[in-house]
């Protein structure tokens, strides 16, 4: 196990930069831990001349990606490029076909290519390893796949996008509505250059598409993911649910039913005094469920350069160890293609609406509920502002399915104003 | 790697029967995420005749743990008797004599004998695995030892022991002494039988002293933590931090100083904000600082059957899976022996003393910090009570040793009745 580990890294962005950076200053503290040399081979970026703050002039440089993948002196491709097809697919599969091991931060490719990759790779007895594609420096995928390989996953849950919750606890903070905030954030470099990757949900729901297939045995399954970003989280919801005593959180609940994996990226409810509930700003936050271990919780920076370098580093020290094994927990051919299952496991509601001042109007929302089936647990009223009053009405468990014939049937009662807004309260 | 993988199971307490129910129930799941049976040849304990609630007729029976651990049929000795020396050290070293695998749960043997056990491993090429040893279910062990293999850790800290967490937090919540809560949880069977063990910080200090072999390189030194129980925190304590914004817990915090390696299990006041300060009941909660990841939260049950047979399972897994590696994250010949460094580190203070009821009696103990260097942050008189007044304080930055001046001197001051108490503020 002396013989160097010999990496080329693709893409030398605020990561890329800072796992070169780990590397140089850690050389010595590396190959103690690991029982070998980690060495730079060969590197590759857009542009070869920008300034990035670290010193490159010893690696050798490729403009191509998939040149740099084929070099016989690399022995791992690094891949931290991005983008869920083009250059950073094209190089990984031109690795893994020449049986080199894979470390990636890409959570798009393997959302949506994660299962023919790991075909790929476990063919040629490669690894594809990629701590830093979920929830940055939090070493979570180890948790999951190694350090709860011993439990039926029952639950896999948390807040991983920070940008996102940045922007809800900010909105609550400053008492701001969504686009002053989301402008505040833009402004500030807190977003994707496509923020609706951010916003929309789409990046936390490729790192819940990822946790539910080391969690479940499942194939990737990005495409079934019951998905809503934050775009629609008013200022009044965020302000109405604290009232109640909860937050709103873009969560990302897993967990296999009988009918099927329900995977869901949504707006909801937690009790604000839960670890989630009091999880601020930037931070990520994940809830592992297994049938021995109960509840864990692991906490930490979902993104920045230096977590998220030092989620590639493990890596790159595990494949130095020589610790290999699945990509996704278990041989990628055992995985199976699960049927999505959407959210009719019922759920505590949260209901907001504007409420016409005329007489028998809380009565008819009151009876509406009733004929749905849905049961109010809670409900407050508040004071007339122009002729309208705010209704928040926290219900017993109830499906969506019946929270959605109610909502339909306030349209007819003509007492509700506008549109009422119904969001799930998840139990943490 | 079809072989299967053959464990000899040593103490079959609710650990141990936790462990083979896992093993039973989940056998399939397991080969399958680890591409190999995973089977049980022969099993251990004091007594052969009772009930565990789970079927043990087909493994081979020893009565010796040594012959257990020497039979040609166990690759890998899972020890979970327990003891730091006796039969649990004399069956492992028997184990890696003949060059067998050992997963443990003996946070006492390796917090003692640690060092010499890694070197005898590794001579022969063997691991010694123990996530379990350490906050039960919560993988800490291995994301420090691999997932923040890429930093240099900066720091560790974390309540350790759920026993004495829940002593604290149900001292306030219920608003009773200590000697009323401590006889409660041993009623309920929440303490070791030697309750010295949790309430006198031993145990969570063995838990301590692995983690910063771990976290810094450093050989297992228990004897170098400077170690206070729980026995000594009234409730007056407990109220009075509360209402300053504090909680009170049995803290371990190891960090590398310019002057050695310092190790602290005690009583330590944090923000009643902060993740630790929330932290209710038996739960653990670890804090992992590295350069490149920053901070990392970990929570979870630290003990229990289920939790800690996870952390056994996970460690029997990774054997399974091939992934190998140094006992304490580096060859244990490579590890440093350490300087033990004192906590002269400068910390806020808290001090509670009981002021007589004599003019300029307030002055005093303000001149007396004055005199040592003692710079006051906050502080709060009470009324006289008895004809003593309590009085808060918190200090701004200080050493230890200021505040051990301050102490002596107020016994001159004949206005401070009784021994006031002075608890560390830690920096969460």
């Amino acid at each position: 196990m002396s013989q160097p580990l010999r990496l080329g890294i693709a893409g030398l962005g605020t990561v890329g930069a800072g796992v070169v950076q780990i590397l140089r200053k850690q050389a010595a503290l590396l190959e103690t831990r690991t029982g070998r040399p980690i060495v730079i081979s060969a590197i590759s970026a857009r542009s070869r001349t920008k300034d990035r703050g670290v010193n490159l002039t010893s690696y050798a440089w490729e403009d191509d990606p998939i040149a740099l993948a084929q070099r016989d002196d690399v022995d791992v491709f690094v891949e931290l490029m991005g983008g869920e097809d083009g250059p950073a697919k094209a190089a990984t599969e031109a690795a893994l076909e020449l049986g080199k091991d894979v470390v990636t931060a890409n959570k798009a490719m393997l959302a949506m290519h994660g299962q023919a990759l790991a075909v790929t790779a476990e063919a040629r007895n490669c690894v594809i390893k990629y701590e830093a594609a979920v929830a940055g420096g939090i070493p979570v995928v180890k948790a999951l796949g190694e350090g709860l390989a011993g439990n039926e996953v029952t639950r896999v849950m948390g807040v991983m996008n920070g940008s996102c919750n940045y922007i809800l606890t900010r909105m609550e903070d400053a008492g701001l509505p969504y686009a002053d905030v989301f402008a505040e954030a833009d402004g500030l470099g807190y977003l994707e250059a496509d923020p609706q990757l951010d916003v929309g949900g789409i990046d936390a729901a490729h790192k819940l598409a990822i946790l539910s297939s080391l969690a479940f045995g499942t194939q990737v399954n990005f495409a079934g993911i019951e998905l809503e970003g934050i775009e629609r989280v008013s200022i009044e919801d965020i302000t109405a649910a604290a009232d109640m005593g909860y937050k709103i959180k873009l969560l990302g609940v897993a967990q296999m039913t009988g009918r099927g994996l329900e995977q869901r990226m949504q707006p909801c409810l937690v009790p604000e005094t839960s670890p989630l509930g009091q999880l601020q700003g930037g931070t990520n936050m994940i809830l592992l469920e297994g049938d021995a271990v109960g509840q864990i919780v692991l906490r930490g920076a979902g993104a920045g350069a230096g977590p998220t370098a030092s989620a590639v580093l493990s890596d790159i020290c595990d494949i130095a160890r020589g610790y290999r094994g699945s990509v996704f927990g278990q041989p990628a051919n055992t995985l199976t293609a699960a049927t999505p299952a959407l959210s009719q496991r019922p759920a505590a509601y949260y209901l907001r609406m504007s409420l016409k001042d005329k007489p028998g109007a809380l009565a008819k929302v009151a009876a509406v509920l009733g004929e749905a089936g849905v049961s109010i647990d809670r409900m407050r009223q508040y004071g007339h502002i122009d002729d309208c009053a705010p209704v928040l009405i926290v219900t017993h468990k109830t499906t969506r399915a019946d929270i959605d014939h109610a909502l339909a049937a306030f349209d007819n009662t003509s007492v509700v104003a506008g549109d009422p807004v119904a969001l799930r309260i998840e139990e943490v």
